[in-house]
């Protein structure tokens, strides 16, 4: 079964090597940008091509911080779901971040992020007739 | 401001005019019928003039049943709020109903009633990114 | 359509007449109680009679606070509906409070009670396949 | 019981009127502007005087709409419940929402309005330790 | 400790064959079936031996599509797990869906159908009182 | 990254093994104890050191069983998470747990308690904000 591509952003190496191993073996098809600019541009060329956003709050990249690339991709696609990951607390997400949306506070394990993106991704056509 | 519609199906008349003139006060435009073949006729003829229905599951009406008013109002809006009302214990909802609905077996609160139908409602578009 | 019972324990006068009042205005067969003591003896005398419990937590009565009252009447019945009211921040609810419980934090409207006790009433059954 | 305070946003006259009604005869303390710039100004002054922020999307005022005003509402006070009203279909919702609001599409049942504030005000605590 | 028991019903194999393993890599006891004739036998003969029913909608047997198969599971269990599998966008899911049931669409990923089935399991307790 | 740290209780070795294997295979780091009171110990002197608690509920200690286990560690974080194993039903759990909890029946698979720690410290933050 060819799997559900879940787009991935992040500036640290590392992270973003973790990350899209870890979507990976969970079955999902990641497409991995390591700045903000990157992913904007993908996003608004491939039109729901991705069913969802794993993206760090903090880029380095000026041009787009993770609150914006969000607010992208539900413009580009308003079921897409959208996790953040955070390395300082996440004290903005209820004002800047989207509804339905999850945010991850670092440190947290693999299966969190897993079962976050699984349960958003999940919920798109559960939730559709509520 | 023009009210929101909402389908009532109910075919014990003292239960109807009760339940009507609750969703009244409580701000809703009802359409009311006696039987599940009007509510059918009527759910085919106007697609998506009503945003909800509140329905008794059984009807004396041989030909429909509040399960399938329910499928039917589902058919024509798959994100219509569905609420059923059961005097003896919905056990077959689990079965019979459609995802996303409330059954409230009697004897409940008139405020049941309307928060049900409320909360679905709501969740139409809350739940359109989920 | 014979109302639904609710009991209701609160050993504030004021208090306790405004939230029957309500209640009742909502639809609801309110039974009242200004004590622990009489609401737990009412409990174990009269198995499901009541389909929701809104207790205040702080009772002068030194017998059962509200905490212990919500979970005899769980003892009794399972799936029964509990709101808790708190003069005082409600900072013990997230340990001492019953699972699936609501509690309302005064100041509070009386249409946050009333929206309360008919979600967890509604949630009955709808999530009893879940 | 002094009641909880929402902050009402509604540059129509007639609806600022209906919903103020409507939600003081709920039980609510309503603080009603009739533009944006006058809701911020509220809110920067006297923070956490309001529980609640029910504002409409689209307000004549340029300097801020009813997006702008929730997402202040939220730094100001992170746990504020937030519902939208939209008499255009909320297309933006998912990109311009905050996380765990409720949006009302025109037309809409006043009883929708109170039930949502309400949820999301009895969402406050319950949610707390999740 | 003894695993837990899904039926699964697939008719094609391949597929099958990749829901069985991953469902027992999970930590699940699978019972496979390729036709919902013989799903439904063993549903029929063996009331809850299986805590949840993991099935695709299409079947190419006539006598029983998934719709068919998770309405008997409700009715011989109806807190039991329901998670569809669809090829072609599930769009008649809520009309024919049963309640607290999720539906996949083709394409997903594993981690999603692990997750759809444990989150509906976990529910089945922890919602006995809501 | 650095992982999260879940509290596990369980006085059966095989199982606590068999627990502490999954959980950190799932990218947490476990602290495992086999007493309900040295349990308790760790968290009185490592206040929020564990973001969440997986207990069995039956503990051989006499001290405290996992119920007790669960509200102290509320006590000393309100936003923990808990889930609760049990071996015989579970039907404690309506009084007995705490807000916002999971319990797990056995037998379940890995893949629930897995699925069920996640979404639980998922909630924490997503949830701030309700």
């Amino acid at each position: 079964m060819e799997p559900v591509r879940i787009m991935l952003v992040e500036d640290e190496g590392l992270l973003l090597f973790e990350f899209e191993e870890a979507l990976i073996e969970a079955g999902f098809n990641v497409v991995a940008f390591s700045s903000g600019t990157k992913a904007v541009e993908y996003l608004r060329s491939a039109e729901g091509a991705a069913k969802g956003v794993v993206t760090d709050i903090k880029l380095s990249d000026r041009a787009f911080d993770g609150w914006e690339v969000a607010r992208i991709a539900r413009e580009v696609d308003p079921e897409g779901a959208v996790v953040y990951v955070s390395g300082h607390g996440a004290v903005d997400w209820p004002s800047q971040g989207v509804p339905n949306s999850i945010v991850l506070e670092k440190p947290f394990a693999i299966a969190q992020l897993i079962t976050a993106i699984s349960q958003l991704l999940n919920g798109r056509l559960a939730d559709a007739s509520t």
